[in-house]
Parts: C-alpha cells; sequence; structure tokens
C-alpha cells in the first residue's frame, strides 16, 4: 500500500534568549552571541509538521488536515504564540530554548496524539529566521 | 560514484472538490468540510518531482532539465492546469481527488517515462496551499 | 501629523471561470483562452487590504489589526473561500470573474466598512498566481 | 531627467510588546491582545529603505547600495536586532512599540543621512509578519 | 470610470558586470566593488511590469494579459535572458548595466508597444537581489 | 540521544556557462541549450548547507551556527560569490559547472571541516532558479 507523506505549516510569534542562569553575562555572551541579550529579542517561528500513513481508501486523506492543524494548535502553538519561550512554556522549563531544542520539544507534545489520529510523527521542521532551520525526526 | 538528486518545479491552477457522489451533500460536508462545496473550490498547485542518479560526465546532468520539464508538461501539467480535476482529467477518473491521491496518480504518470530518460523518480511533491503539502516516494 | 499606510494580507481559494453566456465557447475561447475552461479552474488567491490613516496616541495603531483582520472575513474571505466566484459569490453575480473586477468588487464591499473603523482604504491588491496580480485605489 | 526609486531590504529579530505602564494588565490585555503578553514576545521583522533620485551618469547609481545598506544597519539594525524594542532601544523610549511607530521613528533616523548621501528617502516598510505590513512616507 | 492596475512577473538570468572601459581595475574595483569582478558575475532578475486603464467592460480585462506577457518577452526576455548584459543587449550598449539603467531601458521598450495593447505603462520594477529592487515610473 | 538535523542557508551571484571547450559551438548549443550562450549568463544561486549531530547539553546546540556560517562564507561563498564559476574558481577548475557539479564540489569543501566543528555533513542544496534545484548527500 502506498506510505504518504503530509505536511501542515503553522506559525507562531515568541522571545526567547540563550543563556545558562549559572553562567556570567560574560560567559553566555561568548557562547551564545548576541541570542544571550538579557531583555530578550524575538522571532517569527514557522513549524513543519510531517505525518506518513497509507491513504484512507473512502477519503483520500492520510490523516483530516483540519484534525491535525487543531491538534499543533492545541498542543504547541497555543502554549508558545505571543509568548516568553523561556518563562511561559511549560514544556521548556529546563531546557535551552534553542532551535534544536525546541523542535525535541514539539516532537515529545505530538508523537503520541498524531498516533492517536491514525498515523505516524515522520518530521518536526522549525525555522527561526530565513537562514536557519531544524529537523528532528525522533529518537 | 556520486548520486544527486534534482528537483523540477511546474504549476497548475484548478479546480476540484471532494465528495464522494454515492454521499449525501450532509455527509461529504461532515466529512470533507468546506472543501466538499458542491459547485467546486480550486487551487494554485505547486508540483516539485525529484529525480535522482549519475551526473553524465560528458554534461554534468543526471538528466536534460528541459526533458524532464516537457515531460512534467506532457504527462500532468497539460491534463491539469486550468481544468477541473474531477470533471476534465483522465487519470484521476474514479479517484476522490486529495493532494494525496493525485500526488500518487502523478508518480504513476511520471515513473515509466523518467526511467526512460536515464534515471530514477524519487519524489513527487504536491503544494496544494502554502499551509499544506504532500510527498510521496513511490510504493 | 504622520500618515501611515497598514496593509493586512488574507487568502482564499475559489473556483471560476472567464466567459460571457451570450457567448459562444469558441468566442470564450477565443477571447479567455484556457480561462474559459466550461468546467472551471480555480486559484489561491491572495488579498493584501491597505488602509491609511494617523496612528492613535493611546495606541500607536491606525487601526485595530485584529479588527480589519475579522472585517475582511466577514465581508470578503466567507464569501468566497472554497466557493465558485460565479455561481457562488452574491457581490459578483452579472460580474465577469476577471482578477480586476474581483478587485473592484472587494473594494466597494470593504469602502464603508473600513471607513466606520476609522480609517481610510487605500488600495486593493489581488494576487491570481505568483505571475499576475493587481491594484485598485479606488475611483 | 528620470527618477528612480531603489529599495535596500535589511531585517532584525527583536522582542516586544504593546503595553501602557500606567493601564491594568487587563486594560493593556482588552486593548492589545495577545500582543501585550507581560514577559514579551517577538518577531522576525522586514525593513524596506527606498530612495529617489536621479541615477549619477558616470555610475549609474541613484544611491551607492553598500553605502545604503551601511547606514541602515548603523542607524538602525545595530540598534535593534536581537533586542527589546521597548528596553533596549534608546530612539523608541517613550513610544508605544507598534509597527507604526516603529517605521516612523526608522524614517526620522534615515531622513537626513539619507539626504547626505545625495538622495532623498521615499519609504520606510517595515513587516512584522507574513501578514501585516506598514508604509510610511513621511509627514 | 475605475481605474486599475495590473503587473505581469517575468523572469530571466544573466551575466553583467560594472565598469567603465575608461577607467582602470583599480578605479572600477574602487567604485563597483565586487560588481566590477572582470570576468562577470550574474543575478536571476524578477521583471514586474505594471501597466493601467479602465477594464473592458466586455472581458473585465485592463490588457489582455497573455498579449502583455508575450510583449514583455518580445521586447525585453528574449533579449537578455541567459545573455550579457553589456555584450548581448543592444539596447544596452553604450550604458552601465546598473539596475537603475536597466530599469529604464527596459521602460523605453515597453512605452509604445504597452500603448498600442490600449493602456499605459505605469511601473517597470526589477529585481536583482532578494535585498534590492528598483522601480521606474517614466520621466 | 537525539539526532538533530540542522540547516544554514547562504547565496552568492556568479556568472557561468555550459560548454565544452573540444566542442563546437554548434554541439556546445545543440547539448546545453541557452546555457552554452559563449557570453555568459548568471545566477543568484541559493546554498543550504544541513549538518547533523546530537545537541551538546551544555548549549542545545548541534553546532554553534555562526561557526558554521563562517567555514561556509570561507570554503565557499568567498570563492564564488561576484564571480565567474568557469574562469574564477579554484575548485571548479576542469569540471562543467552543472548545478549538479557545483553542489558535488561544495560537497568536497565541506565535509572535513563540517568534521572538526564537531557534527556530520548531511547534505548540500543548490538551487539555480526558483524552478530547479539538486541536492547531494554525499558519495
Amino acid at each position: 500500500m502506498p506510505l504518504v507523506h503530509i505536511t501542515r505549516r503553522e506559525r507562531f510569534s515568541a522571545a526567547h534568549k540563550l543563556f545558562r542562569p549559572e553562567w556570567s553575562d560574560e560567559q553566555n555572551r561568548s557562547v551564545f552571541g548576541k541570542c544571550a541579550n538579557p531583555n530578550w529579542h524575538g522571532h517569527n517561528y514557522e513549524l513543519w509538521v510531517t505525518v506518513k500513513g497509507e491513504p484512507d481508501p473512502s477519503t483520500g486523506f492520510v490523516v483530516d488536515l483540519s484534525a491535525l492543524g487543531r491538534l499543533v494548535q492545541e498542543e504547541v502553538v497555543q502554549h508558545v504564540d505571543h509568548k516568553n519561550m523561556n518563562l511561559d512554556v511549560p514544556f521548556m522549563q529546563g531546557r535551552l530554548t534553542s532551535t534544536e531544542n525546541i523542535a525535541i520539544a514539539v516532537w515529545e507534545r505530538l508523537e503520541a496524539p498524531v498516533k492517536a489520529l491514525g498515523c505516524t510523527l515522520h518530521c518536526v521542521k522549525l525555522k527561526e529566521t530565513e537562514n536557519n532551520h531544524v529537523e528532528y525526526f525522533g529518537a
């Protein structure tokens, strides 16, 4: 049977900074550069969630994209949009808010509920700026 | 020898709707949502066809991209551009016109003639809106 | 006082065709080309609505963008998204659904309610494909 | 003599929030919505600076674009990139950080030094998200 | 009667360099920077041609976009695509190939034949890179 | 441990042509089409370099993106930007400057120094025009 990948894009705007509280400002600045600005900075993040599965013969759908969109909204976007990734987001507590770590955390949020929709999470792609993005395919 | 992937983008604009004729309008609406609008809706589809192979030492080409472009035009775009995917397209007859099913049908149209060009079809990617796309890598 | 222009983008996907019912299919085809396909075709339209005014000193806003977005949704997008521009849209009845005419009709829908938001409609820009768009600045 | 407009794009990523300190959190939330999040949020801003003038016959240039780019970097981008628009930016002190107000402030920063480059500032365009942007043409 | 602007995008890829033959390489390098590289460099240019007029009541068109597209192809694109702007393009002979000068030359090529199509040339916009573009509205 | 892919985009503008000096102009034209124009043409190339590795627990980074960006600049962009790919680029000597071959050459330039940054080169993606790109994943 044919396996098809389908991708839903969602977007969010958030503040963050990269720093370790146990380091001095100088250490943070030397490792994280301008991303360590104490008063934060922010991004328009773009998030692509790719799932895979066999199209249902009665609908032609791997997944109901509206349901997938709602899931990504409820599990991720509502928790991060117009928020501070370091201060306001429970699932980022205790984690550096690098793009890599956010993508891993998004995967963890989505893997089980995507399964409950009847398909398999394949990739979380997160774009921080037009020049930088990460992809995570699970552990 | 190096294996390289090369991708050609083509575009088409088409009408379609998602519905099963044996279902009532209410059933179609409840499963397919606004995509079931009886009088159709439409999209600017973007299609990326990726092939793979070893570059020919005398040309540096995996494939003559003009030939690949012509092939995608002849096998796909001329049959769907400014058409109704449900009514006008022979290779979609009897199939729901979900993005998944269109991508699978495009793969079936292209697999053999791409082989005849001396390379291998790797992926058909089809974007329906800026928020949704599918990828098919063959059965 | 400073006059600032602010623009909100919305999107919709719709079917349409260009044809005059009093003309034969041949006449329609000769004037409108592939846009006259009897069974329709469709597009992902992008709509930019630009308004102008002086920023309110207490908010810094020319207009509440959420309110402007809701207005464009209610007056335009809900009437055209996943619809047939020729058959389903009351404000296009009796009009050829050229991009030019849709932009003029959108202007007519928005001019008064934008005024009611406390600013002035400046431009309706409508993109039909990545190669074609129109702009209308009022009569 | 021909008057030509030329535009340079620069980008910056910044945190901000919309709020008036003399208002309660509830008032700020009711007026500014999610943009009032106390712990900030942020954006990838895109900035287009358009100047106009007659091309110099010996170079074909309205302005040396490298010089214009450096100017926008020095007068604007270095003060806002990876910063907090409310806390870190001297030229936004005492101003609500709406997109409108940032565009006006950028104009004020650039008008005189653009003149010193031998051309005239025509427009400051600032895009906050893919759905929202403002343009300012001066008072 | 309503005046509508309509824009057609075309693209071309060309080599060029900025230099004055009566100057030394050092002088050219100091004025034109890396754009003076003796062995040329090149760009994917994007060209937007905007015309204005009143929509024809029988078609809804300001202009037949296919005819406008063919005109831009015949008058401009066929002369510059996959060419050297300095060596291969008759209408750039004796002119520095700055983006400004190319836009002016394109205007001169298009103004009369656009008039012959029954509308008026409004703007030639030429984008050299994602960070730089010019607009010319005529003398 | 989680393996994450991270991608850095860089850009360059270069001239090139496709031709074999031992062939006649006619042979070159028949094989390479307009890409064989004797006086060159050019492109705005976009280059995406993807590396993979496990995020460092102390930084959250697979790699310091600034260091990766500098590496791509030093090993690739400075050698090709505003250059002639056929005449000016030592690492393309003796090679046809097809997009495929440039991507392979970029891989060869980057594989070892990316390893020295503590991660693994995964993909070099090179886009020649908006309709064409290649990807190379190593031999």
